[in-house]
């Protein structure tokens, strides 16, 4: 209801470039047709593919031993290009320690050993016989918005720096219903997940996210899990840093306390100033980042526009999102999307008219327990300027006087 | 709470089939690795796709006109390979009439005209700058599962009959705000809604429902429109049968009363047992089919499988899915998933014990106005034999003494 008056506005302004539209071509000449109306059109396909004129949207990939090892690194979501909270499987974020390895789903196994009184083994068919959950969750790299650490703010799209993050509908079995079945021990109070990537990575986790809601997911958006992301079958542990979801998942041995595998020692911990690291930081901040308009795009006259983003937190639902066009000095809440679900993606659209004066936009989520998306200067300042885990700062954009939008550290 | 004993028995019976598995093949072996553990696997990909092992998995196409018209028909999405509610885009059902366009975004034109104050001619760019809402919704085309009408019981799998079906997240513009930037004549009653393919597909639709729910889709899934879906953009009319939901929009008229398209008199109306057609029957009624297991599939052995399966309903909101294994004598209440959503697919999930006798499974829909899903005969008494159209009656699987499933009219 709030919104009515800057919809109306909205509609103004629309209504004139609009009409300047209809005058300059008139609705009869409109009516002629294109040329795609005048020939029969392309056959069916068994699997669709995107229009040609979209191709261009395509992940971002970032390999930082180059040829070297063509398969480690990450691949961003182009998230400036996304709308709605879903995103679509091709485009998932994706984070490869070794490459993705070409998995026969006939020969893969699922074993669950160690502190257990039935070890078992799993074929797949086995697991897709299992009773399933489906819950939408976002998935993030703790490495996410590493590269807004740099000393000078790069000048590339959103989904560059931060679209190491995305959301999907995922179907798969409780793992406490495995670890049920299998008989867990007393004193296994951890876990260890391993992948059948040749760098088997490897994660400790503790056996009360097992039991609460981690999944042993074998969809995703309805169709099989994609390789990169896991195929045949992933661990799912929702809102938290997602190396720890560890993909083509080949085992699961209950512990008694952690492994200390290289990827919780070497990889994945958290510099402080004092030269000490924080191991297992497992939940994924509170965190939002403005799309639309964002870093690199151009508005192309002054007017109305939508501010629109995503936000999410790994302790549970969005409660709130601010937008900020003036650098943090006021703020209005936006038009939440999607916020009944925990530990998930939200959408958030806001109205705002740009005068063609230069401003800055941010936003800031507030989750159901609270915790309020941090200033960058109070995020940095937690941290050594060596780690690149865990940023979840406000982001900020500049809009300059000629409508260009820039990255810049506010 | 109620699933609990089902769910006891269920663990107790994959235990013995799993600890068989591991006995037959220790843990220690299986921690040797397969060979793909030992190889660096693939590099990233911009753009991602399903693993080859998937690769059989695609829509199932009937071209009833052949190479003679070979973009005229449907693409029926492979329901029972599905698990969630989302549909991956590139599995959507899919009906054309003259194939799909290849349309320039950048060319591409949507008219707004006849009785308005003010016409209006929008780019694609225009619109894609508009305040947008995003919302889930099932897109059902009014023929689907009228492969279930022929005079024996096809024995073909479950898509292939009622997957003309398909549920995605839509994102676009309200065409309420459009129609008021326009200005509607308050002697618009209706809307006629033209599409750019070669065919012209042309529906009229009561300004009601304009006002309504209408959305002008550019998203789908995250991602702009897929072409077989209608980009660079479409009209969406939740809950109604698919075709209203022109695709390839390229004008939209408002008009005092209906415009009789082709569309509507020659195709989609519903015949009548006495050779009268009912015209503009726009909503989609209570519905549901098992899709796990379904026909063509067979069970392996006796013992507990997870009945799964989709419900929808163009009213609003699905209430209860009951599933009866004994050919409708008696009925059990499935658990329900995104039951929250109106007019979206609802997920439902059901343990049965099968012991090795012959069975008809069933699933019956009820939706929040109170309809039930019909029984078959009852459905068939109410239109012509000759009528394929707004089938949303009970669907049954019979399960024969060997596991195998069939499609049988019970």
């Amino acid at each position: 209801m709030k919104e009515k008056p800057a919809r109306r506005r909205f509609l103004k302004q629309a209504a004139l470039l609009s009409a300047a539209g209809a005058s300059g071509r008139a609705a009869s000449q409109e009516l002629a047709g294109e040329p795609w109306e005048r020939v029969y059109g392309a056959g069916f396909r068994g699997y669709g593919q995107p229009s040609r004129f979209e191709q261009p949207v395509q992940r971002y990939v970032f390999r930082p031993y180059g040829d070297l090892a063509p398969g480690s690194g990450a691949a961003l979501a182009p998230i400036e290009r996304f709308e709605g909270i879903i995103t679509p499987s091709s485009l998932h974020n994706e984070r490869s320690h070794s490459g993705v390895p070409d998995i026969d789903p006939k020969v893969h196994r699922l074993v669950l050993h160690g502190l257990v009184a039935r070890p078992l083994t799993f074929t797949v068919d086995a697991l897709l016989s299992y009773p399933m959950t489906s819950r939408i969750h976002f998935l993030e790299c703790s490495g996410n918005s590493n590269r807004a650490l740099s000393p000078q703010p790069m000048q590339v799209p959103a989904g560059a720096m931060h679209g190491n993050i995305a959301c999907s509908e995922w179907t798969g079995i409780p793992l406490a219903m495995l670890l049920e079945e299998a008989g867990v021990q007393p004193q296994a109070k951890w876990l260890l997940a391993e992948g059948a990537d040749s760098a088997h990575m490897s994660r400790s986790i503790p056996i009360e996210k097992a039991l609460d809601d981690a999944i042993i997911a074998l969809y995703q958006n309805g169709e099989r899990l994609r390789p990169e992301q896991g195929y045949p079958v992933r661990l799912l542990l929702p809102g938290w840093e997602g190396n720890m979801s560890v993909k083509w998942l080949r085992r699961i041995k209950a512990t008694e306390g952690p492994t200390h595998t290289k990827d919780e020692t070497s990889k994945y911990t958290d510099l402080l100033p004092d030269g000490k690291a924080l191991q297992f930081t497992y939940e994924m901040g509170v965190k939002s980042v403005i799309t639309k308009p964002s870093s690199t795009m151009k508005l192309p006259r002054p007017g109305l526009y939508e501010i629109s983003g995503i936000a999410w937190s790994g302790a549970g639902r969005v409660r709130r999102v601010e937008v900020s066009t003036d650098g943090g000095v006021t703020w209005r809440d936006a038009v939440l999307h999607g916020e009944e679900r925990p530990k998930a993606l939200v959408r958030f659209r806001m109205p705002w008219e740009w005068q063609g004066q230069p401003a800055i936009l941010q936003s800031r989520s507030t989750d159901e327990k609270g915790s309020v998306q941090p200033a960058r200067k109070d995020w940095l300042a937690r941290y050594s300027p060596a780690n690149s885990f865990h940023n979840h700062s406000i982001v900020s954009w500049s809009v300059e006087a000629d409508g260009s939008v820039r990255h810049v550290y506010a």
